[in-house]
Protein backbone atom coordinates (compact mmCIF):
# COMPACT_ATOMS: atom_id res chain seq x y z
CA UNK A 1 0.00 0.00 0.00
CA UNK A 2 3.49 2.11 0.01
CA UNK A 3 2.43 5.30 -2.31
CA UNK A 4 -1.34 4.85 -2.71
CA UNK A 5 -2.59 7.91 -0.97
CA UNK A 6 -0.09 9.49 -2.42
CA UNK A 7 -1.43 8.55 -5.78
CA UNK A 8 -4.58 9.01 -4.87
CA UNK A 9 -3.90 12.50 -4.38
CA UNK A 10 -1.30 12.52 -7.75
CA UNK A 11 1.72 13.48 -5.92
CA UNK A 12 4.73 12.02 -7.56
CA UNK A 13 6.56 9.51 -5.10
CA UNK A 14 9.69 10.64 -7.19
CA UNK A 15 12.43 12.22 -5.19
CA UNK A 16 11.44 16.09 -5.66
CA UNK A 17 14.06 18.13 -7.86
CA UNK A 18 16.43 19.94 -5.79
CA UNK A 19 14.63 23.38 -4.57
CA UNK A 20 10.86 22.00 -4.25
CA UNK A 21 9.19 21.89 -1.38
CA UNK A 22 5.08 20.17 -0.79
CA UNK A 23 3.51 21.84 2.05
CA UNK A 24 0.27 20.49 3.62
CA UNK A 25 -2.12 21.75 6.04
CA UNK A 26 -4.23 18.72 7.93
CA UNK A 27 -6.03 17.89 11.20
CA UNK A 28 -4.10 14.80 13.23
CA UNK A 29 -6.71 12.18 14.57
CA UNK A 30 -5.94 14.42 17.85
CA UNK A 31 -4.98 18.10 17.96
CA UNK A 32 -5.64 21.18 16.24
CA UNK A 33 -4.96 21.82 11.89
CA UNK A 34 -1.67 22.42 11.64
CA UNK A 35 0.41 23.17 8.72
CA UNK A 36 3.39 20.09 7.28
CA UNK A 37 6.49 19.22 5.32
CA UNK A 38 5.60 16.25 3.13
CA UNK A 39 8.60 14.10 2.50
CA UNK A 40 7.14 11.06 0.95
CA UNK A 41 4.11 9.89 2.59
CA UNK A 42 5.54 11.60 6.59
CA UNK A 43 4.32 14.92 7.33
CA UNK A 44 6.48 16.84 9.92
CA UNK A 45 4.42 19.38 11.69
CA UNK A 46 5.19 23.32 11.13
CA UNK A 47 5.40 25.40 13.84
CA UNK A 48 3.76 28.15 11.35
CA UNK A 49 2.66 28.83 8.18
CA UNK A 50 5.42 28.11 5.68
CA UNK A 51 5.82 31.20 4.10
CA UNK A 52 6.41 33.09 7.39
CA UNK A 53 9.04 32.49 9.98
CA UNK A 54 9.15 28.61 11.23
CA UNK A 55 10.47 25.35 11.51
CA UNK A 56 9.60 22.32 11.02
CA UNK A 57 9.61 19.22 13.82
CA UNK A 58 11.24 16.23 13.86
CA UNK A 59 8.63 13.96 14.66
CA UNK A 60 6.69 12.80 12.11
CA UNK A 61 2.87 11.56 11.10
CA UNK A 62 1.78 9.75 7.88
CA UNK A 63 -0.30 11.44 5.32
CA UNK A 64 -2.85 8.03 5.92
CA UNK A 65 -3.35 9.33 9.26
CA UNK A 66 -4.42 12.88 8.96
CA UNK A 67 -7.16 14.82 7.15
CA UNK A 68 -5.93 17.20 4.71
CA UNK A 69 -7.29 20.65 4.67
CA UNK A 70 -6.65 23.80 1.75
CA UNK A 71 -3.66 24.23 2.26
CA UNK A 72 -4.20 27.93 2.85
CA UNK A 73 -4.85 30.73 5.63
CA UNK A 74 -5.35 33.73 3.41
CA UNK A 75 -5.82 37.10 4.14
CA UNK A 76 -7.90 37.59 0.90
CA UNK A 77 -8.34 35.36 -2.15
CA UNK A 78 -8.73 37.28 -5.54
CA UNK A 79 -9.32 35.68 -8.67
CA UNK A 80 -8.56 36.57 -12.65
CA UNK A 81 -11.61 36.33 -15.11
CA UNK A 82 -10.83 35.96 -18.75
CA UNK A 83 -7.63 35.14 -18.96
CA UNK A 84 -6.99 32.09 -21.35
CA UNK A 85 -7.61 33.00 -25.14
CA UNK A 86 -9.63 29.30 -25.04
CA UNK A 87 -12.08 30.89 -22.42
CA UNK A 88 -13.11 33.99 -24.17
CA UNK A 89 -15.28 33.08 -26.65
CA UNK A 90 -16.58 35.51 -28.90
CA UNK A 91 -15.26 38.33 -26.10
CA UNK A 92 -12.08 40.39 -26.90
CA UNK A 93 -8.92 39.53 -24.72
CA UNK A 94 -9.13 42.05 -21.53
CA UNK A 95 -6.68 45.29 -21.92
CA UNK A 96 -5.44 44.23 -18.38
CA UNK A 97 -6.20 41.28 -15.42
CA UNK A 98 -9.72 41.63 -14.60
CA UNK A 99 -9.87 40.64 -11.24
CA UNK A 100 -11.96 39.88 -8.81
CA UNK A 101 -12.50 38.70 -4.92
CA UNK A 102 -13.91 35.58 -3.85
CA UNK A 103 -14.42 35.39 -0.04
CA UNK A 104 -11.88 33.33 3.10
CA UNK A 105 -15.31 31.64 3.75
CA UNK A 106 -15.87 29.95 0.57
CA UNK A 107 -12.26 27.66 0.67
CA UNK A 108 -12.76 24.30 0.88
CA UNK A 109 -10.79 21.28 1.37
CA UNK A 110 -9.25 18.52 -0.73
CA UNK A 111 -11.76 15.96 -1.20
CA UNK A 112 -14.63 18.20 1.13
CA UNK A 113 -18.08 18.37 -1.11
CA UNK A 114 -18.80 21.73 -3.38
CA UNK A 115 -21.81 22.60 -1.92
CA UNK A 116 -24.96 24.14 -4.62
CA UNK A 117 -26.75 26.49 -2.93
CA UNK A 118 -30.28 25.89 -2.29
CA UNK A 119 -31.15 28.58 -5.21
CA UNK A 120 -28.74 27.32 -7.66
CA UNK A 121 -29.29 26.17 -10.77
CA UNK A 122 -26.26 26.50 -12.87
CA UNK A 123 -23.18 26.04 -10.99
CA UNK A 124 -19.79 24.99 -12.95
CA UNK A 125 -16.14 24.41 -12.07
CA UNK A 126 -12.93 26.26 -13.51
CA UNK A 127 -9.79 24.11 -12.90
CA UNK A 128 -7.15 26.93 -12.26
CA UNK A 129 -3.20 27.63 -11.37
CA UNK A 130 -3.34 28.77 -7.76
CA UNK A 131 -0.76 31.01 -6.60
CA UNK A 132 0.03 31.94 -3.00
CA UNK A 133 1.54 35.35 -2.03
CA UNK A 134 4.93 35.45 0.70
CA UNK A 135 5.32 38.55 0.98
CA UNK A 136 3.43 41.76 1.58
CA UNK A 137 3.26 43.52 -1.67
CA UNK A 138 2.54 46.88 -2.80
CA UNK A 139 3.03 48.96 -6.40
CA UNK A 140 5.68 45.92 -7.41
CA UNK A 141 7.39 45.09 -10.71
CA UNK A 142 7.23 42.11 -12.42
CA UNK A 143 10.40 40.90 -11.39
CA UNK A 144 9.40 41.96 -7.50
CA UNK A 145 5.79 40.58 -8.19
CA UNK A 146 7.54 37.29 -8.97
CA UNK A 147 9.97 36.67 -6.14
CA UNK A 148 6.85 37.87 -3.51
CA UNK A 149 5.36 34.83 -4.83
CA UNK A 150 5.77 31.51 -2.58
CA UNK A 151 4.24 28.86 -4.44
CA UNK A 152 1.13 27.03 -5.86
CA UNK A 153 -1.63 24.98 -5.57
CA UNK A 154 -4.73 23.65 -7.79
CA UNK A 155 -7.35 25.43 -7.57
CA UNK A 156 -11.24 25.01 -8.57
CA UNK A 157 -13.09 28.57 -9.01
CA UNK A 158 -16.54 27.42 -8.55
CA UNK A 159 -19.50 29.42 -10.46
CA UNK A 160 -22.73 29.79 -10.84
CA UNK A 161 -23.08 31.26 -14.10
CA UNK A 162 -26.91 32.44 -13.84
CA UNK A 163 -25.94 34.41 -10.76
CA UNK A 164 -22.99 35.70 -12.91
CA UNK A 165 -24.21 35.76 -16.42
CA UNK A 166 -27.75 35.24 -16.67
CA UNK A 167 -30.80 37.11 -17.50
CA UNK A 168 -31.40 38.77 -13.76
CA UNK A 169 -27.46 38.15 -13.14
CA UNK A 170 -26.34 39.85 -9.80
CA UNK A 171 -24.86 43.17 -10.42
CA UNK A 172 -21.53 41.44 -8.99
CA UNK A 173 -20.40 38.25 -8.50
CA UNK A 174 -20.38 38.04 -4.75
CA UNK A 175 -22.21 34.86 -5.11
CA UNK A 176 -21.61 33.62 -8.07
CA UNK A 177 -18.04 33.10 -7.04
CA UNK A 178 -18.67 33.58 -3.32
CA UNK A 179 -20.70 30.98 -2.04
CA UNK A 180 -19.50 29.00 0.60
CA UNK A 181 -17.01 25.60 -0.71
CA UNK A 182 -17.13 27.86 -3.83
CA UNK A 183 -13.01 27.91 -3.55
CA UNK A 184 -11.66 24.37 -2.89
CA UNK A 185 -7.56 24.23 -3.58
CA UNK A 186 -4.69 21.50 -2.71
CA UNK A 187 -3.69 19.18 -2.25
CA UNK A 188 -0.09 20.70 -1.80
CA UNK A 189 1.34 24.00 -1.73
CA UNK A 190 4.40 23.42 -3.48
CA UNK A 191 7.17 25.90 -3.58
CA UNK A 192 10.28 26.12 -5.99
CA UNK A 193 8.62 24.67 -8.73
CA UNK A 194 8.36 26.37 -12.26
CA UNK A 195 5.03 27.14 -12.42
CA UNK A 196 5.70 28.89 -15.74
CA UNK A 197 4.56 25.57 -18.24
CA UNK A 198 2.86 23.46 -16.34
CA UNK A 199 0.07 21.14 -17.80
CA UNK A 200 -3.45 21.58 -16.24
CA UNK A 201 -6.11 19.69 -16.58
CA UNK A 202 -10.02 19.77 -14.56
CA UNK A 203 -12.09 15.88 -15.21
CA UNK A 204 -15.41 15.16 -14.42
CA UNK A 205 -16.52 12.19 -13.30
CA UNK A 206 -13.30 11.43 -15.15
CA UNK A 207 -13.99 12.43 -18.12
CA UNK A 208 -11.26 14.85 -19.28
CA UNK A 209 -13.11 18.18 -20.18
CA UNK A 210 -10.16 21.16 -19.61
CA UNK A 211 -6.82 20.90 -20.56
CA UNK A 212 -4.20 23.47 -21.14
CA UNK A 213 -0.49 24.61 -20.35
CA UNK A 214 -0.18 27.57 -17.57
CA UNK A 215 1.78 29.18 -20.41
CA UNK A 216 -1.01 30.47 -22.37
CA UNK A 217 -1.94 31.97 -19.33
CA UNK A 218 -3.08 35.85 -21.07
CA UNK A 219 -1.54 37.67 -18.26
CA UNK A 220 1.60 35.50 -16.51
CA UNK A 221 1.81 35.79 -12.61
CA UNK A 222 4.07 37.98 -12.26
CA UNK A 223 1.59 40.61 -14.39
CA UNK A 224 -1.20 39.33 -12.23
CA UNK A 225 1.08 40.60 -9.30
CA UNK A 226 2.48 43.37 -10.35
CA UNK A 227 -0.88 44.59 -11.56
CA UNK A 228 -2.84 43.95 -8.73
CA UNK A 229 -0.25 45.64 -6.38
CA UNK A 230 -0.59 48.87 -7.92
CA UNK A 231 -4.28 49.13 -6.21
CA UNK A 232 -4.47 46.96 -3.53
CA UNK A 233 -1.81 45.35 -1.04
CA UNK A 234 -1.31 41.75 -1.58
CA UNK A 235 -0.23 40.06 1.94
CA UNK A 236 1.45 37.02 2.96
CA UNK A 237 -1.13 34.30 2.53
CA UNK A 238 -2.98 35.92 0.10
CA UNK A 239 -4.77 33.48 -2.90
CA UNK A 240 -4.78 34.08 -6.53
CA UNK A 241 -6.93 31.88 -8.60
CA UNK A 242 -5.50 32.60 -12.72
CA UNK A 243 -8.48 31.89 -14.40
CA UNK A 244 -9.31 28.77 -16.70
CA UNK A 245 -9.11 27.60 -19.92
CA UNK A 246 -11.41 26.29 -22.28
CA UNK A 247 -15.12 25.70 -21.65
CA UNK A 248 -17.41 24.67 -18.64
CA UNK A 249 -19.66 22.25 -18.22
CA UNK A 250 -22.95 22.31 -14.95
CA UNK A 251 -22.18 20.00 -12.13
CA UNK A 252 -25.33 17.99 -11.03
CA UNK A 253 -24.97 16.41 -6.80
CA UNK A 254 -22.83 13.08 -6.92
CA UNK A 255 -20.32 14.21 -9.73
CA UNK A 256 -16.59 14.42 -8.94
CA UNK A 257 -14.49 17.07 -10.33
CA UNK A 258 -10.80 16.71 -10.55
CA UNK A 259 -8.30 19.82 -10.93
CA UNK A 260 -4.99 17.90 -11.95
CA UNK A 261 -1.63 21.13 -12.13
CA UNK A 262 1.41 18.68 -13.09
CA UNK A 263 3.86 18.49 -10.53
CA UNK A 264 1.63 19.47 -7.73
CA UNK A 265 -1.04 17.06 -7.48
CA UNK A 266 -5.13 16.60 -8.02
CA UNK A 267 -7.65 18.65 -6.11
CA UNK A 268 -10.54 16.33 -5.94
CA UNK A 269 -14.18 16.93 -4.74
CA UNK A 270 -17.45 15.74 -4.55
CA UNK A 271 -20.81 17.67 -5.34
CA UNK A 272 -23.17 18.02 -2.99
CA UNK A 273 -27.22 19.13 -3.04
CA UNK A 274 -27.28 22.01 0.11
CA UNK B 1 -10.51 71.30 27.04
CA UNK B 2 -12.96 68.67 29.06
CA UNK B 3 -15.03 66.97 25.80
CA UNK B 4 -13.24 69.03 23.05
CA UNK B 5 -11.90 65.34 21.62
CA UNK B 6 -15.11 64.16 22.10
CA UNK B 7 -16.04 67.23 20.31
CA UNK B 8 -13.90 66.46 17.52
CA UNK B 9 -15.27 63.27 17.17
CA UNK B 10 -18.96 63.70 16.99
CA UNK B 11 -19.61 62.00 20.36
CA UNK B 12 -22.10 62.99 22.66
CA UNK B 13 -21.22 63.94 26.36
CA UNK B 14 -24.11 63.10 27.54
CA UNK B 15 -24.49 59.75 29.26
CA UNK B 16 -25.17 57.14 27.14
CA UNK B 17 -28.65 55.85 26.79
CA UNK B 18 -29.05 52.50 28.66
CA UNK B 19 -27.85 49.61 27.03
CA UNK B 20 -25.68 51.75 24.76
CA UNK B 21 -21.92 51.03 25.01
CA UNK B 22 -19.01 52.63 22.39
CA UNK B 23 -16.24 51.09 21.48
CA UNK B 24 -12.76 52.16 19.81
CA UNK B 25 -10.09 50.38 18.90
CA UNK B 26 -6.66 52.20 19.56
CA UNK B 27 -2.66 52.67 19.89
CA UNK B 28 -1.68 54.11 22.89
CA UNK B 29 2.31 55.89 23.10
CA UNK B 30 3.25 52.44 24.21
CA UNK B 31 2.07 49.55 23.27
CA UNK B 32 -0.18 47.20 20.75
CA UNK B 33 -3.07 48.23 19.19
CA UNK B 34 -5.91 47.11 21.63
CA UNK B 35 -9.80 47.20 21.86
CA UNK B 36 -11.42 49.65 24.57
CA UNK B 37 -14.40 50.60 26.10
CA UNK B 38 -15.69 54.20 25.70
CA UNK B 39 -16.66 56.08 29.30
CA UNK B 40 -17.09 59.65 28.61
CA UNK B 41 -13.38 60.82 27.88
CA UNK B 42 -11.36 57.40 29.26
CA UNK B 43 -10.51 54.42 27.24
CA UNK B 44 -10.65 50.58 29.43
CA UNK B 45 -8.53 48.47 27.35
CA UNK B 46 -10.43 45.07 26.83
CA UNK B 47 -8.76 42.03 26.66
CA UNK B 48 -10.72 40.85 23.10
CA UNK B 49 -12.74 42.11 20.66
CA UNK B 50 -16.19 43.22 22.32
CA UNK B 51 -18.27 41.19 20.19
CA UNK B 52 -16.08 38.05 21.78
CA UNK B 53 -15.72 37.16 24.58
CA UNK B 54 -13.65 39.64 26.78
CA UNK B 55 -13.47 41.70 30.11
CA UNK B 56 -12.66 45.19 30.39
CA UNK B 57 -9.47 45.80 32.70
CA UNK B 58 -10.18 48.60 35.37
CA UNK B 59 -7.06 50.92 34.63
CA UNK B 60 -8.21 53.61 31.87
CA UNK B 61 -6.33 55.78 29.46
CA UNK B 62 -7.32 59.03 28.14
CA UNK B 63 -8.96 59.28 24.50
CA UNK B 64 -6.58 62.68 23.96
CA UNK B 65 -3.00 60.59 24.58
CA UNK B 66 -4.15 57.57 22.12
CA UNK B 67 -4.40 57.64 18.28
CA UNK B 68 -8.17 55.88 16.99
CA UNK B 69 -7.53 53.15 14.20
CA UNK B 70 -10.81 51.65 12.68
CA UNK B 71 -12.76 49.76 15.07
CA UNK B 72 -12.77 46.48 13.12
CA UNK B 73 -11.12 43.86 12.82
CA UNK B 74 -12.64 41.93 10.26
CA UNK B 75 -12.39 38.48 8.37
CA UNK B 76 -14.59 40.28 5.38
CA UNK B 77 -16.19 43.32 4.19
CA UNK B 78 -19.41 43.38 2.44
CA UNK B 79 -21.08 46.75 0.76
CA UNK B 80 -24.43 46.94 -1.07
CA UNK B 81 -25.24 48.94 -4.11
CA UNK B 82 -28.37 50.67 -4.81
CA UNK B 83 -29.46 50.75 -1.55
CA UNK B 84 -31.21 53.77 -1.21
CA UNK B 85 -34.06 55.37 -3.76
CA UNK B 86 -32.19 59.01 -4.10
CA UNK B 87 -28.83 57.74 -5.46
CA UNK B 88 -30.51 55.48 -8.20
CA UNK B 89 -30.78 58.30 -10.37
CA UNK B 90 -32.45 56.30 -13.35
CA UNK B 91 -31.55 53.43 -12.23
CA UNK B 92 -34.49 50.61 -11.25
CA UNK B 93 -34.66 49.35 -7.31
CA UNK B 94 -33.04 45.80 -7.37
CA UNK B 95 -35.13 43.08 -6.57
CA UNK B 96 -32.70 41.72 -4.16
CA UNK B 97 -29.52 43.76 -2.32
CA UNK B 98 -26.40 43.93 -4.38
CA UNK B 99 -23.81 43.15 -2.63
CA UNK B 100 -20.10 43.49 -3.32
CA UNK B 101 -16.44 43.16 -1.25
CA UNK B 102 -14.36 45.80 -0.22
CA UNK B 103 -10.82 44.02 0.48
CA UNK B 104 -9.54 44.17 4.76
CA UNK B 105 -6.22 46.42 3.02
CA UNK B 106 -8.93 48.73 1.87
CA UNK B 107 -9.74 49.48 5.71
CA UNK B 108 -8.36 53.04 6.99
CA UNK B 109 -8.81 54.49 10.49
CA UNK B 110 -10.65 58.04 11.52
CA UNK B 111 -8.00 61.13 10.34
CA UNK B 112 -6.26 58.61 8.13
CA UNK B 113 -5.95 59.63 4.35
CA UNK B 114 -7.97 58.43 1.78
CA UNK B 115 -5.35 58.01 -0.71
CA UNK B 116 -5.97 58.22 -4.49
CA UNK B 117 -4.44 56.15 -6.57
CA UNK B 118 -1.77 57.06 -9.07
CA UNK B 119 -3.51 56.09 -11.94
CA UNK B 120 -6.76 56.72 -10.54
CA UNK B 121 -8.79 60.30 -12.20
CA UNK B 122 -12.54 60.64 -10.38
CA UNK B 123 -13.00 59.08 -6.84
CA UNK B 124 -15.63 59.64 -4.57
CA UNK B 125 -17.20 59.22 -1.16
CA UNK B 126 -19.98 57.24 0.20
CA UNK B 127 -21.43 57.87 3.39
CA UNK B 128 -22.73 55.13 5.02
CA UNK B 129 -24.23 53.25 8.08
CA UNK B 130 -21.84 50.67 8.32
CA UNK B 131 -22.61 47.14 10.20
CA UNK B 132 -20.75 45.03 12.65
CA UNK B 133 -21.24 41.27 12.77
CA UNK B 134 -21.11 39.38 16.15
CA UNK B 135 -22.00 35.88 15.53
CA UNK B 136 -21.77 33.45 12.89
CA UNK B 137 -24.33 33.58 10.69
CA UNK B 138 -25.92 31.31 7.79
CA UNK B 139 -28.87 30.69 6.18
CA UNK B 140 -30.68 33.29 8.76
CA UNK B 141 -33.87 34.66 9.08
CA UNK B 142 -34.56 38.46 9.41
CA UNK B 143 -35.02 38.34 12.90
CA UNK B 144 -31.66 35.73 13.63
CA UNK B 145 -30.00 38.01 11.04
CA UNK B 146 -30.81 41.34 13.50
CA UNK B 147 -29.97 39.71 16.49
CA UNK B 148 -26.21 38.41 14.76
CA UNK B 149 -25.85 42.12 14.14
CA UNK B 150 -23.29 43.52 17.13
CA UNK B 151 -23.57 47.18 16.46
CA UNK B 152 -22.77 49.76 14.15
CA UNK B 153 -20.09 52.81 12.83
CA UNK B 154 -19.91 55.02 10.11
CA UNK B 155 -17.89 54.10 6.92
CA UNK B 156 -16.93 56.08 3.97
CA UNK B 157 -17.25 53.58 0.80
CA UNK B 158 -14.91 55.06 -1.00
CA UNK B 159 -14.84 54.83 -4.81
CA UNK B 160 -13.39 55.58 -7.93
CA UNK B 161 -15.95 56.45 -10.61
CA UNK B 162 -13.84 55.41 -13.89
CA UNK B 163 -13.11 52.10 -12.72
CA UNK B 164 -16.40 50.98 -11.84
CA UNK B 165 -18.55 52.75 -14.49
CA UNK B 166 -16.71 54.12 -17.42
CA UNK B 167 -15.69 53.57 -20.79
CA UNK B 168 -13.09 51.30 -19.69
CA UNK B 169 -14.61 50.14 -16.56
CA UNK B 170 -13.34 47.03 -14.92
CA UNK B 171 -15.22 43.64 -15.31
CA UNK B 172 -15.84 43.78 -11.47
CA UNK B 173 -15.63 46.54 -8.92
CA UNK B 174 -11.99 44.90 -7.26
CA UNK B 175 -10.23 48.40 -7.24
CA UNK B 176 -13.25 50.65 -7.96
CA UNK B 177 -14.06 49.91 -4.45
CA UNK B 178 -11.31 48.51 -3.14
CA UNK B 179 -8.06 50.38 -3.34
CA UNK B 180 -5.86 50.75 -0.18
CA UNK B 181 -7.29 53.43 1.98
CA UNK B 182 -10.94 53.07 0.36
CA UNK B 183 -12.89 51.94 3.15
CA UNK B 184 -12.94 54.45 6.37
CA UNK B 185 -14.51 53.59 9.18
CA UNK B 186 -14.99 54.50 12.70
CA UNK B 187 -14.46 56.33 15.18
CA UNK B 188 -16.47 54.54 17.25
CA UNK B 189 -18.29 51.04 17.40
CA UNK B 190 -21.63 51.68 19.14
CA UNK B 191 -24.05 48.53 20.56
CA UNK B 192 -27.29 48.41 21.68
CA UNK B 193 -28.68 51.37 19.52
CA UNK B 194 -31.31 51.48 17.29
CA UNK B 195 -30.10 51.93 14.21
CA UNK B 196 -33.49 51.82 12.48
CA UNK B 197 -33.98 55.72 12.00
CA UNK B 198 -30.32 57.72 12.29
CA UNK B 199 -29.54 60.43 10.31
CA UNK B 200 -26.74 59.58 7.76
CA UNK B 201 -24.83 62.95 6.80
CA UNK B 202 -22.00 63.05 4.31
CA UNK B 203 -19.51 66.97 4.31
CA UNK B 204 -17.00 67.74 1.54
CA UNK B 205 -14.72 70.35 3.24
CA UNK B 206 -17.26 71.00 5.71
CA UNK B 207 -20.40 71.55 3.36
CA UNK B 208 -23.27 69.45 3.60
CA UNK B 209 -23.49 66.62 0.18
CA UNK B 210 -25.47 63.72 1.61
CA UNK B 211 -28.38 63.61 4.06
CA UNK B 212 -30.80 60.64 4.72
CA UNK B 213 -32.11 58.81 7.26
CA UNK B 214 -31.11 55.24 7.06
CA UNK B 215 -34.51 54.75 7.61
CA UNK B 216 -35.02 55.01 4.17
CA UNK B 217 -32.54 51.76 3.25
CA UNK B 218 -34.61 50.09 0.60
CA UNK B 219 -33.31 46.87 2.23
CA UNK B 220 -32.77 47.23 6.03
CA UNK B 221 -29.96 45.48 8.27
CA UNK B 222 -31.48 42.43 8.89
CA UNK B 223 -32.98 41.85 5.36
CA UNK B 224 -29.10 42.21 4.23
CA UNK B 225 -27.94 39.93 6.42
CA UNK B 226 -30.89 37.48 6.09
CA UNK B 227 -29.48 37.72 1.83
CA UNK B 228 -25.95 37.00 2.18
CA UNK B 229 -26.32 34.39 4.81
CA UNK B 230 -28.11 32.18 2.46
CA UNK B 231 -25.43 31.59 0.52
CA UNK B 232 -22.10 32.57 2.49
CA UNK B 233 -21.32 32.44 6.02
CA UNK B 234 -20.79 35.82 8.07
CA UNK B 235 -18.19 35.80 10.53
CA UNK B 236 -18.17 37.78 13.78
CA UNK B 237 -16.07 40.96 13.17
CA UNK B 238 -17.27 41.28 9.24
CA UNK B 239 -18.26 44.79 8.02
CA UNK B 240 -21.29 45.50 6.06
CA UNK B 241 -20.94 48.94 4.00
CA UNK B 242 -24.97 49.08 4.10
CA UNK B 243 -25.18 51.78 1.16
CA UNK B 244 -25.14 55.18 0.19
CA UNK B 245 -27.75 58.01 -0.46
CA UNK B 246 -28.16 60.95 -2.83
CA UNK B 247 -25.38 61.81 -5.30
CA UNK B 248 -21.58 61.92 -4.57
CA UNK B 249 -18.78 64.14 -5.81
CA UNK B 250 -14.77 63.80 -6.88
CA UNK B 251 -12.47 64.07 -4.08
CA UNK B 252 -8.84 66.35 -4.96
CA UNK B 253 -6.10 65.74 -2.49
CA UNK B 254 -5.82 68.36 0.25
CA UNK B 255 -9.77 67.80 0.62
CA UNK B 256 -11.49 66.90 4.12
CA UNK B 257 -14.51 64.33 3.99
CA UNK B 258 -16.50 63.89 6.69
CA UNK B 259 -19.34 60.74 7.40
CA UNK B 260 -21.50 61.60 10.69
CA UNK B 261 -23.74 59.50 11.84
CA UNK B 262 -26.48 60.55 14.78
CA UNK B 263 -25.60 58.87 18.12
CA UNK B 264 -22.17 57.39 17.26
CA UNK B 265 -19.67 60.52 15.86
CA UNK B 266 -18.20 61.70 13.20
CA UNK B 267 -15.77 59.98 10.78
CA UNK B 268 -13.41 62.18 9.47
CA UNK B 269 -10.74 61.63 6.47
CA UNK B 270 -8.09 63.90 4.39
CA UNK B 271 -7.46 63.28 1.10
CA UNK B 272 -4.33 62.59 0.05
CA UNK B 273 -2.06 62.01 -3.18
CA UNK B 274 -0.36 58.54 -4.03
Amino acid sequence: MIGSVLAAYGISQAQAPAGVKKYVRYKAKTGDASWGLLEGESIRRLTAAPYEAHKAETKAVKLSDVKLLAPAEPPKIFAVGLNYRSHLGNRPAPANPEIFYKPITSLQDPDGPIVIPKTALNVHYEAELVLVMGKKTKNATAALAKSAIFGVTCGNDVSERDWQNGEKKDLQWWRAKGADTFAPCGPVLVSGLDYGKLLLTGRLNGEEVQKQYTSDLLFDAAAIVSYISQAVTLQPGDLIYTGTPGTTKKMMPGDVVEVELEGVGILKNKVAGA
